[in-house]
């Protein structure tokens, strides 16, 4: 039995892992897509958009699943509930992709106009920050977690400059103001993004101190619901 | 047991009408703000933020403090976890407060000017929504829950109406820009504080259906690991 609950959680961090993969793509796709004013990409995100509502209730029924079969130790209950917020996390990744792409469906209709922000330059950031964050749930790490919480007031003080520079801009030239509007709503959803790959970031520190505490206090295998019962007070970090 | 067990998920749905009611509050003191100028409310909504991680976090351990105790009925698994996501959401609402209190300050450095936008309006509707959402999850009823999904198409329409309107405002007053760009970012965070409402309907549906169904395939109380292992796969509707 325990066997086949292992295999179910294996499989749970394969389905999430292929779920940031289809969130980190559309973010990649949403970002090309603003810099080359390129409408196929805007197309496969806007069509990239029910994979990923369908991943994430397959990832959600799974942990559900899991949760139902056995009692698990308190180590793969934090791994299961980190996985349903990264779940929720990613799938608002892929919502903020498809509100760049709109975006950027908006901005080709209008003439292309040189804007004083560098939107590239913020999504490679915001997309290292999101594969970081993956990263760091992979190999369970919270150095690595904590590298991306660092990374989010980077992106912050840039949404903050491109926020400034382009309300100057639609001041001083008012032709341009829906294309500087577009421009700054595409890096509010890009720092939104970069919110979310934190929050990723907080769950893994969540299930890897959580779970380094309980390897100090415990060491058997599966729990009995009696066991579990006098047992089951997390130690907070 | 399962007599305490039952006294922790009261306890539970008690800490997270708690916690509704700070978010809610939240909202309607940012709304308040910003129709009166008000420095002083922005304050309170800037102050109630550590209230509510507080309270997110706490709702988290007792969850899984749940889920550790004993093996859950699948209904209250699905209460539970939707007490989960429902609490992720409330603490976004609140973030979505916090965000229209900094656009109110920024606002309130301006000179007023008149524009074309009903934010006291569209306040009010995103007000009830999150209401609405939470008096689903307290009755447990999906008619309740599904009115919600139904507002959110109003909000929906309502932001891109300020959007257009305003974006004729920045281009003909450049002088009103900053001030109709604030309007513009209210709208849009009481648009996602409708999207979050719409989020917490949309788990009270998990749960609530989940429940009916495992109502009609299961009628005893505590399952054994044994059984719930045979029986654990929900059946989705």
């Amino acid at each position: 039995m325990r066997t086949r609950f292992q295999q179910g959680l294996d499989d749970l961090r394969q389905k999430l892992l292929r779920m940031g993969g289809l969130a980190e793509q559309a973010v990649d796709r949403a970002r090309q897509a603003y810099v080359e004013r390129d409408l196929t990409r805007c197309q496969m995100v806007l069509e990239g958009e029910s994979l990923i509502n369908t991943a994430e209730r397959e990832i959600d029924e799974a942990a559900f699943d899991l949760l139902a079969m056995q009692q698990p130790m308190a180590v793969d209950l934090r791994f299961i509930l980190a996985v349903t917020k990264i779940n929720s996390d990613l799938e608002r990744v892929g919502d903020q992709a498809v509100n760049i792409a709109e975006r950027v469906m908006d901005m080709v209709e209008l003439p292309a106009t040189d804007l004083p922000v560098d939107i590239a330059r913020m999504g490679a950031a915001v997309s290292a920050m999101v594969r970081r964050a993956l990263e760091s749930f992979i190999e369970g790490k919270v150095e690595l977690a904590q590298a991306v919480l660092e990374m989010d007031s980077v992106i912050d003080r840039m949404r903050d400059d491109a926020f400034i520079q382009l309300v100057k801009t639609m001041n001083a030239r008012p032709e341009a103001v829906r294309q500087a509007l577009d421009a700054l709503l595409v890096a509010r959803n890009l720092e939104r993004v970069a919110d979310h790959a934190t929050n990723i970031a907080e769950d893994v520190i969540f299930w890897v101190q959580g779970a380094d505490v309980r390897h100090n206090v415990q060491t058997e295998g599966h729990e009995t619901p009696e066991s579990s019962q006098a047992s089951s007070k997390p130690t907070h970090t």
